[in-house]
């Protein structure tokens, strides 16, 4: 590529810098940095937008706030004019697992692949300018290699190189089975990258290996290399996992603005920091003013996290929306009262019930041993007041309030009542 | 397949056990022996011969005794009315080393598969009946595989299982590079069982691993698994090591009647059976008729390699140019003597020469170097004189029989000599 920067005038020079710094922001690593300067500098110098890569499973369109850690990077880079590449990995979804021993990765069809393709364009679109996104399926080009194409793919790689990703390594020394093919993935998501020329890719710190893939293959098949950008995982709700649907410790993003704003006010007081820097779409200065006023005491902790929950639900609802969500909130958990506008359910059933049948029936609760449970911890209340016993047999009069956990409230009225 | 082999008449299985017994004789394994003899029980009740593969490798068609052990065992099915499939290998031939790094295996062209093939079509016709041979280029259907396919090929074997082959498990373990796509050579010669649905496989005993894959392929895709025959490494002239063409301890086909012969009469006596039983067309009885007068004494072990070295020459020549051999040796070797034919050089060089430059200007040695080697070896004789000084200076009279080693002779005439 040669010093590219060498060649900057003084303006180009300063808004390299200005870029970088922005790309740079809350990463855990650029491979390598330098690079990533001469990229934005050969833009400048030659007007080509910069191809920004991201790969995308294909069947798991539900995007969480997790994933927006990474769209919000994307959208710095398309802030400045530069090109993203959405990858949706519908080759290796469309062939599923073929030992058949993973029932998690069943085998999609083409519908699927679309259906889950929208779905994520759907949902990118909260955060992405989705008519500068370029979108791309992997089986128009994996689809045609053929054995001479995937012989040459594989010389590119060392066996022990391809060992050396930790659950490989840890699977061989354990004794668990490795089948061949899964040593394919991550080369034709590296392949992805010769295909499509990128320039960048992004991944989480759990996706290292793979995406520096990309850029060892391009330099097989003498392409420039793409810069890697490894963007920090985002705990979730539990504040230790990653936040995952599968952990069911997720913010989805398109969660009512309530719901919203509960969540993100249950995560621990030490993640705030962490989920303004990565998931809002604050300035570093107003990043770094939230970060000192903490720190000094200034901003009590429960007040940034309120903070917190409305510029979120602000970003994936509006304004309003972000204030009423805040107004619940501190209705139902901070005065302990009972909000105004709950959902009201009429009752045409027998007068008396278990409590126990009443949740189940009314929906609120999907089983009677979960029922159980919940009363046993203690998360029912029958017009403000704890259930303490799961036999309690229920004599319904005209209007009842029933309150399911913290959040979720049911008046049930019983017109036929005495 | 079920017990084919109770179906039998007693005629049948009189016929199953005859053919059994001939396979068996003088092979290191069948894998498994149960399954041999169904196979030939399933041939015997539905009248259709037995496939019986032979991998070929189409870089190197010098064809040697060592390659005789497994054409002699094809031979054997051939008789009993059994197909020969032989396969050339020519999808790897064409595609060479991906990684550019073995230059033993670089790119052959389509015209040099073709020629190779041709030569391996030659030679074997010394053994077998071409007539009856079928022939194919393994790139028919290998070239057609596309990722979705090889996927699914590589879907049958684990890593772990690879890399107990031992090349690799040593370069693994010793750190030398195992590029990924080396691990395709043995799925895809069993590949080729699949294809052509072999019931039998024949290799040496170095190729346990690869052929084998072709029995573990086949069940993968619900094919009927072959037999595999494993036969033993014939050792060549030095008595130590695998014959090979790179070894130059080899013996080829095509080689005249006197070197074959000299040849043989050089083996270790320790290897005269062994040459016996694997290379030679004699019947399993005067095999044992040999080895009992050997072990008896009544048979002298030279006049044994004698004898070998008859039967390999009317082999791969006939009766008359086996006697003609046994004849020469006898005159060169026991008794010591100048044989009468030997070729004629007139030479018209000057009349003194130094014996190094002479070695080399009649082609009798490739290099100064080479001939150096010899004359210190003791290996060169003017007139039956040893030479003992490298930087002899020979005065060259009307007549001069030059010897190199044991068994080539020149007669030098030098007309213009005083």
């Amino acid at each position: 590529m040669g010093n590219m920067s060498d060649s900057l005038s003084k303006d180009q020079r300063a808004e390299m810098e200005r870029q970088y710094n922005i790309y740079q922001d809350g990463v855990s690593e650029i491979i390598p940095a330098f690079e990533m300067k001469e990229k934005i500098a050969k833009s400048l110098l030659t007007g080509r937008p910069l191809k920004v890569k991201l790969g995308l499973d294909p069947s798991a369109p539900d995007v969480h706030l997790g994933h927006t850690v990474v769209l919000n990077k994307l959208k710095q880079f398309q802030e400045n004019g530069h090109i993203i590449q959405l990858i949706i990995g519908d080759f290796t979804g469309k062939i599923g697992d073929p030992t058949g021993k993973s029932t998690a990765r069943k085998q999609l069809t083409n519908e699927e692949v679309k259906h889950n393709a929208q779905t994520y364009y759907e949902q990118f679109s909260k955060v992405l300018d989705m008519e500068k996104v370029e979108l791309f399926y992997n089986s128009a080009w994996l689809s045609k290699l053929r054995l001479e194409d995937t012989i040459n793919l594989s010389a590119s790689i060392t066996v022990a190189r391809l060992l050396e990703r930790n659950d490989f390594s840890e699977r061989l020394a354990s004794g668990k089975p490795i089948s061949l093919h899964e040593f394919f993935y991550p080369l034709m998501q590296g392949y992805d990258s010769v295909e499509l020329e990128s320039d960048v890719e992004l991944g989480g710190t759990d996706q290292h290996f793979n995406v520096l893939m990309g850029r060892h293959l391009q330099e097989h098949y003498n392409k420039e290399k793409q810069v890697v950008i490894m963007l920090p995982l985002l705990e979730g709700l539990d504040g230790v996992e990653k936040m995952s649907k599968s952990k069911n410790n997720y913010i989805g993003v398109d969660e009512d603005p309530r719901e919203m704003f509960g969540k993100i006010m249950s995560i621990p007081d030490e993640l705030t920091l962490k989920y303004f820097n990565l998931i809002t779409d604050l300035s570093h200065i107003e990043k770094n003013d939230i970060a000192m006023r903490l720190e000094s005491g200034d901003l009590h902790p429960r007040d940034a996290k309120m903070l917190l929950g409305k510029v979120i639900v602000r970003m994936y609802h509006d304004e309003a929306a972000a204030q009423l969500a805040e107004e619940h909130f501190k209705t139902v958990f901070q005065r302990g009262a009972i909000p105004q506008d709950i959902p009201e359910v009429i009752w045409e059933g027998s007068h008396s019930i278990h409590v126990i049948d009443l949740l189940v029936q009314l929906g609120l609760q999907s089983s009677k041993s979960e029922a159980r449970r919940m009363i046993q911890n203690g998360g029912i209340r029958i017009n403000s007041e704890k259930v303490m016993d799961v036999d309690l047999l229920v004599h319904l009069p005209k209007e009842l309030i029933l309150q399911v956990g913290k959040r979720k409230f049911l008046k049930l009225l019983n017109p036929k009542a005495n």
